[in-house]
């Protein structure tokens, strides 16, 4: 997908929502358990329920790698249903992958081949040969991790680097655009550290920015919104478990269609009111 | 598996090697091919030739995931072969995950629950709440990565901190070491950087290290032993394409076998220098 057909559904949908797939066996409805890939009918059911308000959908791998061969059966089934059924929605790997080239170029196939994911999460820690290996693909997207919404994010992101005076993930961010361009390269940027946006769009107005951290984890979608757009749109914020999980009965689809639309509609003020519709 | 087995498995089999199974389904003997699983097949046979050699086994998961749940059901299956065959084999999964609190719980679930691995690598970038849930477990192990062997290391891993005055991969080592211990913890360093292996001892005199990096990547065994060893050993050495495919012939089993008892030779001569034996 390019950045235009991005753009072009997020004003279409009037909405900058991801949809996290963070599908946990153990606390899906129990009327679902009939199904014999519970998981799969389960992001079924929430994804015909906020495909109108989602541009995107992540699947956090963990959930399905810890079900085994089963767990990876309900994730192809996921993207490929996602595929057929909403051929325009952004299909994010959540995968955080990062291993030397060669390893790379076989996660690359995995999540790009194999699966027909648009991008895949990747962690920096390991360099440019970790990372250049998925660029190589036409129409898909590395999101490289740079400053995360989780307590954990201080204890390396922040460090200062001696030589430049900035912190590490502003050196990812400095010298890893130069490996990609804004139209095959995201990054991920914590809705908790809003007011950190403003020096990050000085190093990279025009990239895409994956934004986790709003609901469950207490970031606010007004500052993101302030610090973070661009001319087109520039921001792609994942809601999981404030979505997925609004309700646990046999309700949950319509709930989280609801949910879905409050976020929406929050949203698309937020695009009217820096014009971007 | 505790320290003490491990280095009890090392002074018996007089060897640290560990052989990586990354296994690519495309360049394997075509005579695997009338299997319904020909990369368990392989590794299987990998194995039984090279047991008497390896301390342990690693998995290199893009290349079962490379393959779609067909690799999931081969990775399961070579971690039980071994879990069955030979029990005290230390089996790692070179996974390289890191991901927030909730994620990674999933992951060592998946890891240390669903498969009976021993050992998982991790990324530190996304700090503590991504690498604790993991340490919950008992006799179940960590390998961070703190310098490794790939080009893309001085990248960021080099980066000197500002407060410290050390480059960040010292840093994740002094902060994450008090995140476990010396019996739960290991860190992956390359082969390729055997010098600084003295600065890392002075850190860590006593935890395990893992090094890639000897063979292909054309680190040197014996520079590696000489800057690493500690009182028990305190060294795994993996080699993964130098054994697994030294013949691609249908003899590749017996010429892995004789290729991991030249690294075991070596290695044994080694571990008697520095009176370890």
């Amino acid at each position: 997908m390019t950045t235009d057909q991005l753009f072009k559904q997020i004003q279409r949908k009037q909405s900058f929502l991801c949809v996290g797939l963070d599908t946990d066996f153990n606390i899906l409805p129990r009327l679902l358990m009939k199904h014999e890939y519970p998981v799969f009918e389960f992001n079924r059911q929430i994804i015909d329920a906020t495909a109108d308000y989602a541009i995107a959908y992540k699947l956090n791998l963990a959930f399905y790698e810890v079900l085994g061969t089963v767990g990876w059966v309900s994730l192809e089934m996921t993207v490929n249903y996602i595929r057929e059924r909403f051929p325009d929605v952004f299909i994010i790997a959540d995968a955080k992958r990062g291993d030397i080239g060669n390893t790379s170029k076989m996660y690359a196939k995995a999540f790009f081949e194999r699966i027909d994911f648009d991008a895949i999460t990747l962690s920096p820690y390991m360099g440019a040969d970790s990372i250049t290996p998925f660029l190589e693909y036409q129409n898909k997207w590395v999101i490289l991790l740079a400053l995360t919404s989780n307590p954990g994010a201080d204890d390396f992101q922040q460090l200062v680097e001696k030589e430049k005076g900035i912190p590490l993930y502003e050196s990812v961010i400095q010298k890893s655009e130069k490996w990609g361009s804004e139209n095959n390269l995201m990054y991920v940027v914590g809705a908790t550290r809003a007011e950190l946006l403003i020096k990050i769009r000085k190093i990279i107005p025009n990239h895409f920015l994956l934004i986790p951290g709003v609901g469950a984890q207490g970031g606010s979608l007004s500052d993101v919104a302030q610090f973070g757009f661009n001319s087109q749109c520039g921001l792609i914020v994942n809601s999981s478990r404030a979505i997925i999980y609004a309700d646990c009965t046999n309700d949950f689809a319509k709930v989280a269609r609801a949910k879905a639309r409050e976020v929406q509609e929050d949203m698309c003020k937020l695009l009217i009111r820096y014009q971007l519709l």
